[in-house]
């Protein structure tokens, strides 16, 4: 066995998405405990110029949407940002998982050199396949489930570790 | 081209290494500014019960120096987790830098079946290489080098994604 794009981008991703999935219900069920209003949680912030939780929920799931439809060379579905309640956020991870698990090994293998372009703010970046995964996607997908976590962590919600990673 | 075992870590872990570093570096400089005692900065949480910066700093390289060993097969370099200041979290991810750049892409490509065995608490979990790599390791550096990156950006220092992501 060899190590495959498939591999490295696809279950992985799934396997982040699931996970934020249940740190969200743990944080829902944890405002509903503590008798807090949900969407305090959904628009918590760790600075005032850092994002809420609902857009890093929105930004990683664009990231691993935009991955898959790239290195497969299939369009891009566009999500609206709307999303102001967990109800609404879990329906965002769901519609992501789902359209990551419509891809088949095939449409993602061999592209380790497939040159992708994206505009990063002002600028356009290309990257190769492989380098746009580990440098720019995989980072950029833990650095918001990340986030999430640590707003729901700092703001007393009872997630852990082993709740980022996943079950083995 | 395929993916190798070698570059989905060594290359990827001494790249968000040297991110942290200079992170890091901006934080020093962000206290010298505001007059801030370093180790306000070097001691702080998210949370009480979370660990402060220089654990998260202790933990990213941990994980990454434990994991190119493991799947090379060589003995795990032991740090004394002493670090209380910049420069010493500073030297400990040079030491770590150091340590991964020893290593040739040989040494690690082809461990993706090997089983790794480790203890996470009381049990002891093992993984094939890829699994170890792509559901444990990669997702556990970059969750403290989040987290370090979140606890300084709480405390008002002026770091931004792409520190975070590294220049292009």
């Amino acid at each position: 066995m060899s190590l495959s794009m498939y591999q490295a981008t696809i279950p992985t991703f799934v396997r982040m998405l699931n996970n934020l999935s249940a740190i969200l219900k743990k944080a829902e069920a944890n405002a509903a405990a503590r008798t807090i209003d949900p969407s305090v949680f959904v628009g918590a912030r760790l600075a005032t110029d850092m994002f809420p939780l609902s857009r890093q929920v929105q930004i990683a799931t664009d990231g691993v949407k935009g991955c898959a439809a790239r290195l497969a060379g299939v369009e891009i579905p566009s999500y609206p940002d709307t999303e102001t309640t967990f109800a609404e956020l879990q329906a965002r991870i769901a519609k992501t998982v789902a359209f990551l698990e419509g891809f088949k090994a095939a449409q993602i293998d061999g592209s380790e050199d497939r040159t992708i372009t994206l505009k990063l703010g002002p600028q356009e970046v290309s990257f190769a396949g492989a380098d746009y995964v580990f440098n720019f996607v995989l980072p950029n997908l833990y650095f918001h489930a990340t986030t999430a976590y640590a707003i729901l962590r700092h703001n007393g919600v009872d997630v852990g570790k082993m709740d980022f990673l996943g079950a083995r």
